[in-house]
Parts: structure tokens; sequence; C-alpha cells
């Protein structure tokens, strides 16, 4: 039997790995980007789902439109405006399943074999799994505590002429917790504009914000139809359903529609209307503030945390949102290498390497806080804490 | 902007464009292969949502394993014993996004540009989209009124040494509602076992039998692993809750369950448990059964007007299950370019051209008889009957 080079090619993703160990009820997990399972307001969905098949019926069920659920499409084309500050009509936008599905058709739609992709440095890991697909060069581009550096990425458009897409995360990036400034935002658009390259822009994040002020989307400043625009419900609402989305300018959404006929027909008809009917019948900006509030605590605790328990030497980023911190350890110190001490004291995060699609950088890992109550927040910085400490000999 | 290979070859899905057509309430529509919207069982929907919500709390919509809900997939190995003759685990196989993600997939898995893909010729048009998103080269094996013919197929691997893997619809065929008898079987599993060569057998509709006998699956006669099995829930349960799911060899599911990784992460954690806990509350066969009734009623009901209202020189198809019967036209008349005089009449149907993937075969088209209600298909086989009287000159 003979698999293809794709086949060839795969390597399980790193992150589902852990999500696995996660499941255990003794691993104090700061691995995975799980919202808090406390807050998902359930019992709501018992209310929605009934009315959906109440007022719905059969429709909910069935077979729908590529494009998705109109009413959802509305909805979220309003959200664009309201919670982005983007002007777009429902026909602007397809619903996806989750953006990982949107990362994987953008690949397919402007990516050939060899074309450059453009990715900050590190980037979601996720982001460069669905890229591999297509065997593209995926180039990393220099970054520093204000995301992307504009010099660095006008010299590497200057000399390479095959650069097809750029995607980044300019609101509380995954893995670093790095937010871009507005300046740096209008720098990097003025250069991306200029060279008429689709910029990929991840937003699963930036409702969760806790210090400082909102910052435009790089999609709201699009003048040329180049930012593709990725949104979630997996942060804000539920994760298990699936649902995300994406607002491009027509002849891309066109072209992804036509993909995802191929690709599964259509996202879940009942999953679509379980976050339309949730939008109708409850307040998702309130539920929003809720999460946001206990996460920005959570935030808040892990880093005192890290100040506490951790060794000198070691060092973090404290995010003004989002989920993620990003721990740098000393030169020379493999956080991968480091996972089995660390799991042997029931804690797991994610490894930094696999950030880096060109590798090396061994000595960073991700850690998460959204999904942990304060407690074990400060008894697996703790533990963490005693292992790093051994590691580096204080 | 420049886009990939792949995005400038694609073409809209016709099965798609014509199921936005069917929305359309003064519709009768034959296209499309949607389930008979009266018998989906909503109201046991309901009870299942509830307690799926009360049961499960949180993990019910939180992420979950890219390999599926375990309950679910211990129910789909169970049932694949009872429904389908096969002995597998949970382990031998993964839940999708309906079949039509399997295929996507399996095409990503085994085909290399221009790799071969045998189908049956006609073959079903969802496959065509999905296998073409890699390049390959699509090879119809001719086929008679009991499926591919084994002489055909030797010579084809005799003279080919790039065939990478096999695609057919063994039952009740889509689009022709062909079902290949035993021995057919037999002979082409000897000749694939032969050559190595994967086989997707897809099987979305053989629990839809409405005469005849039961014939074993590939699957059940598969000895060296090379048959990959693609079941759904649209046909017999929610079209819309998009829950298939795929079994095959565990290198094969290893190679497929990374690739969804990249793909989409997981299938939502809710709808696989709406099949799951379905099947724990209520009786899915006895809905089959139900169903299983109502469109063999529909299946004769539509060959019988068939029968009546068809002019001579065009045939059609019985099939003895499933959802689609095939007509014929004389050579020369184009069932597309007839489509508008239909549509005029307010009935629809699929050409069948698009099912051939290297073209021709203009004089046929796809009717379903599952999804319209007994008065209607009786009027829309009598109006298209007249259209065709017109076009022949009876």
């Amino acid at each position: 039997m003979k698999f293809s080079d794709v086949a060839m090619s795969l390597k399980a993703s790193e992150i589902r790995e852990l999500l696995k160990l996660t499941t255990m009820p003794e691993i104090i997990s700061f691995a995975g980007g799980l919202p808090a399972p406390a807050k998902l307001p359930i019992e709501d969905m018992e209310k929605v789902d009934v009315e959906i098949l109440r007022k719905e019926g059969r429709q909910a069920v069935q077979y729908g439109t590529t494009e998705g659920y109109n009413p959802l499409r509305e909805k979220i084309a309003k959200r664009m405006k309201s919670a982005f500050g983007v002007d777009c009509t429902a026909e602007d936008l397809i619903v996806t399943a989750g953006s990982q599905q949107g990362l994987s058709m953008l690949a397919q739609i402007f990516l050939n074999k060899d074309d450059i992709v453009l990715v900050e440095s590190p980037t979601y890991l996720g982001a460069i799994n669905a890229f591999k697909l297509v065997f593209p060069t995926i180039h990393e581009v220099p970054t520093d505590d204000k995301g992307i550096i504009p010099e660095a990425l006008e010299k590497i458009l200057a000399e390479n002429d095959r650069v097809r897409m750029m995607y980044v995360i300019p609101e509380f990036q995954n893995p670093t917790g790095v937010t871009w400034p507005l300046e740096r935002r209008k720098a990097v658009m003025d250069i991306m504009n200029k060279h008429e390259i689709p910029v990929i822009e991840d937003n699963p994040y930036s409702r969760l914000r806790y210090d400082g002020e909102r910052v435009p989307t790089l999609k709201s400043m699009d003048t040329k139809g180049n930012v593709i625009f990725l949104g979630s419900f997996s942060k804000i609402f539920m994760p298990g359903f699936r649902i995300g989305w994406m607002v491009a300018n027509p002849e891309i959404i066109d072209k992804v529609v036509k993909l995802k006929q191929a690709v599964d027909l259509q996202t879940s008809s009942f999953g679509q209307r379980q976050a339309s009917f949730y939008m109708d019948m409850f307040d998702l900006d309130k539920h929003v503030e809720t999460i946001r509030k206990l996460y920005g605590e959570r935030r808040t605790l892990m880093c005192d945390c890290m100040k506490k328990y951790f060794p000198e030497g070691v060092t973090f980023t404290y995010p003004e949102g989002g989920l993620f911190t990003w721990v740098t350890l000393p030169e020379g110190i493999d956080a991968k290498e480091l996972m089995p001490k660390v799991l042997e004291q029931n804690v797991a995060y994610v490894p930094g390497g696999p950030f880096y699609p060109n590798g090396g950088h061994a000595n960073h890992f991700r850690l998460n806080y959204s999904n942990m109550p304060p407690e074990r927040i400060e008894e697996g910085i703790k533990r963490l804490g005693e292992v790093l400490k051994r590691e580096l000999g204080k």
C-alpha cells in the first residue's frame, strides 16, 4: 500500500497529543487552550436546543448551504462591526468548522508547493500544521514584543517574489501573548498593501482583553480587500460546537465556498443554529464579560505566581488578554526534554519548539491560564518552579 | 492577488447549486439527496439534547479528541458488526464530518498529482470534486448493471502502474442505483487484493434496502486490510449533524487522524453526542425501518410514474434500495440543456454529465425519490414526462 507525500509528511500535533493527557483529572494542565469549563453556559443551552427544534423543526437537522445558516451569517456580520470595527454583510463571510478549517482552506486557496507563506516567529502550531499540507516554504518574520518588525518584513518581501500570503495573530498572540500596537499594525499594513499580498488575521481572542485599550483590527484598516479575517466562537462560547467564520473579499469567499463543497459540504446545521439562537435568546457579550473577568484574574494570578516561584533567568510575557503566556528558559535548556520531569509532577505545558516552523528555539514553553481554577494555577506553577529550580541548579 | 492551482481549478458543485433552488417551496425537487423531512425524529431530539447536557454537562461542548467521542466510536463498532458484517473495534475507526470529509482526506492520504484513482462510471459527484483537489488522473472503470466489470478492471490494472486507490459504492450506487451482486464483489476483491490497492467502499445507503437479499459488504470480505469503509448517519438519521465515520486498518486510521488534526481538529463534540445518545435512548434501527418503508413506497411510485408518463426511448433503473434512480435519454439529448425547460415547470433533477469525471454522457439525469411526498412525485414525473415528450417529438 503506497501513501501520498502528504501522508508521509504527517506528524501528530503535540498539542492534540497533550490534550489527551489533560483528560486525566490529576493533571494540572497548562497545555491546550480550553475555556474554563465552569463558565460554559450549558444551562442556557438546554433552552436554546429546545427552542431550535420547536421553532425551526426539521430544517435544523437537514442539509443546508455551504456558505452557512443565513441568520447566523447576518448576526456575525453585525458583530464584525460592533466587536471588530469591520463593515461587512452576510455575503462577505462563510461559516467554517472552527478557524482551523479556515486555515487549512486558505493554504489550499493561496499556496502551491514551494510558495512562501510568512508567519510570525513563533506562530500558532495548528496553522503550521495546516499550511504544511501543501508543502510551502514557511518563512518566519522576525518579531519583537510589538509583533512583526516592519523593516524585517520589507526586506523579506524585497528579496522574495514567491510570497503568497502572510498569517498573523496581532492580538494576544498564540503562543506569545503579544499584541501589536496601532503604529505597528499601520506600518505592516502599508507594506502588505503596497505588495498586494493577502494577510490572514486570526482573531479568536480579541474580546478577551484584560488591560489596556482596544486596538483596531487589521481588517478594519483594510482598504484593498487583502485582509482575510478569521473569527471563532471557540474561545468566547463553546469550543466543541466547532463554529468559526471567515470574512474576505467576494472573490476569495467564492473560492472558499467551492473548496468547502468538496471538503465537507457544510458546517453542522444544528451547531450553527446553536450559536445563532444563543445570540438571540441570551446576551453573548454578557457571557464574554463574565469569562473576561475570570480569565483576567487567572492571567494576573499566574504571572504573580511565576514571579514568586520561578527561578532567576526564566522570563515570561505579561499578556494584555487572550489565553497564553510564553516562558523563556536560559539558552541550552530544552523544554521538550524537561517535559517528562514536569509530567512526573502532574503538570503539563506545551514545549515551545514546534511553534517555530523551521526548528530551533527549544528553550520556550507555552502556558494556558484559562482552564484551571486559581488553587490549581498556584499549585501547578509552584511545582513547575521547583522543577525549573532543580534544572537550573538554583 | 495570486491564487493557487487548486483555487483556479475549483468549480461549484452543480448539486450544491441546485440544492439552493430546492429551498423554494414551489419546486418539486428530485435533485439533492435529502431525507424525507417529515420523518426526521426531532421530537426525540429534544429529549436527547436535554439528556446530553444534563448527563455530560460541559464535556459535551468542550474540545474533544480528533479520533472522536469514544462511546460513539464503540457504538459504531458494534453497528459495523450488526449492520455491515464487519468485525472491528472503536480503535479501528475515526468519526468524520460526514462521508464527504472522509473522501477528501483519503484523496490527500493516497494520491499525489497524476496518480490514478479508479471510479465507477458514472460515480458520485462529491467524490469527483474531493479527488480533483489533488489533481489525480481519474480513471473510469466500465460498469454494467451489476457494477464494475472485473475484466475491464483487470485490464486497466495491467496497463497502469500508478493506480493508488479505487472508489466504489457497491450498494444502491449514487447516481445509478445499481447494486453489485455477491459474485461481482468477490471477483473485484480478488483482483484488488492481488494488486494490494486500497478500496474505498462508500456505504451511506445499504440499510435502505426495499427488495432482494442483503449482500455482504466489501469490508466484510476484506482479508488484507485494503478496504476503507465510509459510513454515515446522514441518510438514516440527521444529515445536518454532519456525522460520518471511517473504518480502516490502523496504519491508515493513524494517518487520517493526523491529517484531521490539521484540517479541522475534530468533529463537533455535541453533534457526536447527539448521534450517540440517540442510539442509547431510542431505537435507530426502528427509525431506519420507518424510513425504509416510506422510501421503498416512493421508489416504487416514482418508477411506476416514469413508466406511465415518460415517452418511449427513455429508460431508467429500478433500484433495490437507496435514494436514486438514473434516467437515460436517447443519445444526442443533453439533460443539462433541457434543465431550463424542466425548471420552468417547477421541477428539478441533477443532469448526469458531471457524474462522469472525464466528460461526455450528457443524456442522463439523476432523480431522488426520498424527499418528496407521493402526490408531488406523481405530479413532478408527469410534468417531466411532458417536457420529455415535447423534446422527443412524441
